[in-house]
C-alpha cells in the first residue's frame, strides 16, 4: 500500500469497531463486487482491440466497484508537460493541464496514491477544471500509473464517492487496477516505437536507392502517396491498405543491383541495357522476399513484384493476366506510372496531370485495372491535383470503354 | 462461465446446503484469498519485465489460490501440432505432447474449461505423461487460453486441488487468469514479430548493398558476427550489444551513394577516388540517422559513422581521438579491418587469422583499443578461430606493449 491519506481525513475515519458485524456485512459485499470486477477485468482484457476501449472497460469498472460519479484516465505528455484526459467519463472534451497542478499533479510528482474526502479542505485540489467543466468534485481517489521501467506515465482518478468516503482498500484496488492500464500502455508505446523504426528505415531506404540518380529523387515517396491514395479511395481494408504502401515505398529497391551507367544513362537504352534495367523487379522480389514481414504484410514481395505487369499479359518479369496480377500489384502499376509521366525524365519532361492521366485512361482495361483508374481519379480530385469536373468526365470515358 | 463438468463429477457434489454456515464461511475465505490473489496478480504485473517470469508468477499465484500442488501453462506449437509445457511448477524438463491428446489436448480442442475431480474415471485422461514424470494427477482443471483474435495458443492447467474438488468458481477464477496469460503471451508474440521483421529487413539491406560488388559480399554480416563475439566477451549490457550488432550491419550502407566505378577498381584509388570512396562513411551516417531507432538502439547512427576513426585522431571523417569515439565506434572499427584483412580483396589476397591479428596487435593502442583488440583474441579463441595458446601469447604481446 503506497496510499497517502490526506490531512482532511481525521485518523477516526474508518468504519467504527464497536459496530463491527455491519462493518463486516458491507466489507463483504465489496469484497464480492471487487471480485467481480477483477475477474471481469482479467476475462475481458484479451478481447479489448485497442487502447481506448481497454482503458474505457477499466474506467467503467472502477465507477462501477467503487461506487463513484466516475473516473477518468489522465496520460503525461512529456513534450507539453501536461497531463491531457485520455479517457474520461462524461466528458467529450479533452482536458489538459500543467502536470505540477491539482491532485493529479501532485500523484503524478509525488508517485503516491492520494485520498481526499473533503476537496475544499485540501491544498492540492485545483477548482479551474471544475469551472471549465460544470462538474462539481467533492472526494477523490488518485492513483499514479507507474510503467515497467519505473517511469509514472499518468494518473488514475475517481472522483465523488457515493454515500461513503474513499479508504484505503479503495486505493488497492485502483492501484491493482492502475498497474494493467501501465501495462497495456506500455505494450502499446512499445509496439508503435517499433511500428515507426521499421517505417523510418523503409523510408530511409527508399531515398538512399534514388540518391544514386537525382532525377528519380522522391519518386518512391510519391508512389508511395498515390498508392496509398487508390487504396484508401478503393476503402480496402487496413492491413492490404499498409501493404500496399510498404511495397510501393519499396517497389524500386532492386534498382540497386542496376549499374550506375544503366541507371544514369540520358538517352534510350539498347536491348542488352534493357534488360540490366528490367532485372530490377527480381532483385526487388528476391531482396524483399528475404524479409520476414509481420502477418497483414506478408503480401509486400508479391505486390512490389508486379509493379510491370501489365493486364493483357504484355508486362515483365513474368508476363502475368489479369486475374494472375494481385490487386496491389494493379495499384502501384498505375501510381508508379502516373508518378513517372509526371515527373522530369533524363530522355523527356513532364506531362501535366491531365495529360497523365489521359495517357493512363486510353490504357484502362487494356495494360490497367479500369477499377483502380477510377480510384485514382477519385484520389486526384480529392486532393485537387485534378477538377472535379475533368475527374468526372475521364470517369465516364472510361465507363464508356468497358 | 464455460466450464464443462466432466462426467465424473456427480451433479451433488457442491457444498451441502444443510451445512450453510460453515459453506459461508469457507466461501468468504476463499473470495478473500481470491481477491487478495488477483490484486497482487494486476500489481506485479507490470513489474515482470518477461514471459517466463509473468507466467512463472501466474502459476504460483493460481497453486496458491486454488489451493492444488502444481500449475502448468501448455503452449501450443503449431509447426510440431503439439502442447508443451512452458511453465511446470515442479517439473525441469519440457513436456511435449499431441495437441489432440488428454485432458490438455481436449481443452485445446474444444477451447471449453474441463474439471475433472476423478482422472481414472475420466475418458480424456492420459496417463502417458504421469508415467514420464513421476507425478500421480488426481484431479485437474484446464482452460484454454485464448487470444484477442479468437485463436487458442495454450491451455493453462491446475493439479490435484489439495483437501476437496474443483468446482465452477475455481473454474472461473482460471479462466481470468487465463485471460491475462493470454494477453501477455500476444504482446510479447507480436513485439518479437515486430523485431525480426526489423532485423530482416537490416540483414537484406546490408546484403543488398554488398551484391554490387561480388568481393566484399558477406563483409557486413561477419563484420556483425566479430562485433558481436566482442561486445559479449566485454559483457557489455544487452541494449549496447545489440546496438553495436545493428550498427556493423549498417556501417557501410552508405556505399550506396558511392559511383560503381570506385567501388569496383581493381587497383589502388588516386585522391578523388579515395575521397568519394571514405564518403560513404558520411552517407552511412545521414541515412541512419533518419531512423527513429527504438530507445535502447539510438546509438546505432554513431556507432556505424566512427567505424573509421582511430584512436591517435589519424581517421576519418572527423578525425576523432581516444576520448571521442563511442566504444561502439571502437568495436565496429576493430571488427571491419579484422574481416577486411581476413578475406579477399581486389588488390590483394586475404591473411591468414593470425597474420591479420598480429597485424590488429602491432596498432593496438594507436589506432585501435587494445581493450577492444584483447575482447577479439578472447573472442577468437572461443571460436576456435585462434588457438589458445596464439591467442594467450598475443594477449601477453599486447599488455607488455601498454
Amino acid at each position: 500500500m503506497r496510499a497517502e491519506a490526506s490531512r482532511s481525513v481525521p485518523e477516526s475515519a474508518g468504519k467504527p469497531r464497536s459496530k463491527r458485524e455491519r462493518a463486516a456485512h458491507v466489507e463483504d459485499l465489496s469484497q464480492e463486487a471487487r471480485l467481480r470486477s477483477l475477474l471481469k477485468i482479467l476475462r475481458e482484457i484479451n478481447q479489448a482491440r485497442d487502447l481506448r476501449s481497454l482503458l474505457t472497460m477499466l474506467t467503467s469498472e472502477t465507477t462501477a466497484t467503487l461506487g463513484v460519479e466516475r473516473s477518468t484516465i489522465f496520460l503525461y505528455d512529456p513534450a507539453r508537460k501536461e497531463l491531457w484526459s485520455f479517457v474520461a467519463e462524461g466528458i467529450s472534451d479533452q482536458i489538459w493541464f500543467d502536470a505540477k497542478k491539482g491532485m493529479a499533479g501532485h500523484v503524478f510528482e509525488s508517485r503516491r496514491s492520494l485520498i481526499v474526502n473533503d476537496v475544499n479542505n485540501d491544498p492540492h485540489f485545483n477548482p479551474a477544471i471544475d469551472r471549465k467543466t460544470g462538474f462539481v468534485t467533492r472526494s477523490a481517489l488518485t492513483v499514479p500509473i507507474i510503467n515497467t521501467r519505473g517511469e509514472t506515465v499518468g494518473v488514475f482518478q475517481a472522483v465523488n464517492k457515493i454515500g461513503g468516503e474513499f479508504d484505503s482498500v479503495d486505493a488497492e484496488f485502483l492501484e491493482a487496477v492502475a498497474g494493467e492500464a501501465a501495462v497495456t500502455i506500455e505494450n502499446v508505446r512499445l509496439y508503435e516505437l517499433r511500428r515507426r523504426m521499421f517505417e523510418s528505415l523503409v523510408t530511409a531506404l527508399a531515398d538512399s536507392i534514388e540518391a544514386r540518380d537525382p532525377l528519380t529523387a522522391g519518386h518512391s515517396v510519391s508512389v508511395m502517396r498515390y498508392a496509398k491514395g487508390i487504396a484508401a479511395a478503393m476503402d480496402l481494408p487496413p492491413d492490404v491498405q499498409r501493404a500496399v504502401e510498404y511495397a510501393a515505398l519499396l517497389h524500386d529497391y532492386g534498382k540497386i543491383g542496376v549499374p550506375d551507367d544503366v541507371l544514369r544513362k540520358p538517352g534510350p537504352l539498347d536491348a542488352h541495357e534493357t534488360d540490366l534495367m528490367r532485372s530490377h523487379v527480381e532483385h526487388t522480389a528476391r531482396i524483399l522476399s528475404a524479409i520476414e514481414f509481420e502477418e497483414g504484410l506478408r503480401m509486400v514481395p508479391q505486390f512490389a513484384a508486379e509493379h510491370h505487369e501489365r493486364l493483357d499479359g504484355h508486362g515483365y518479369p513474368a508476363g502475368l493476366k489479369i486475374p494472375q496480377i494481385t490487386l496491389g500489384g494493379r495499384i502501384i502499376a498505375v501510381a508508379d506510372v502516373f508518378e513517372a509521366l509526371t515527373s522530369q525524365r533524363h530522355y523527356r519532361q513532364p506531362m501535366t496531370p491531365e495529360n497523365a492521366f489521359m495517357a493512363l485512361t486510353a490504357e484502362s482495361g487494356k495494360s490497367f485495372d479500369s477499377g483502380v483508374v477510377e480510384a485514382l481519379a477519385r484520389h486526384l480530385a480529392k486532393e485537387g491535383i485534378l477538377t472535379e469536373e475533368f475527374s468526372q468526365a475521364a470517369l465516364r470515358s472510361i465507363r464508356g470503354q468497358s
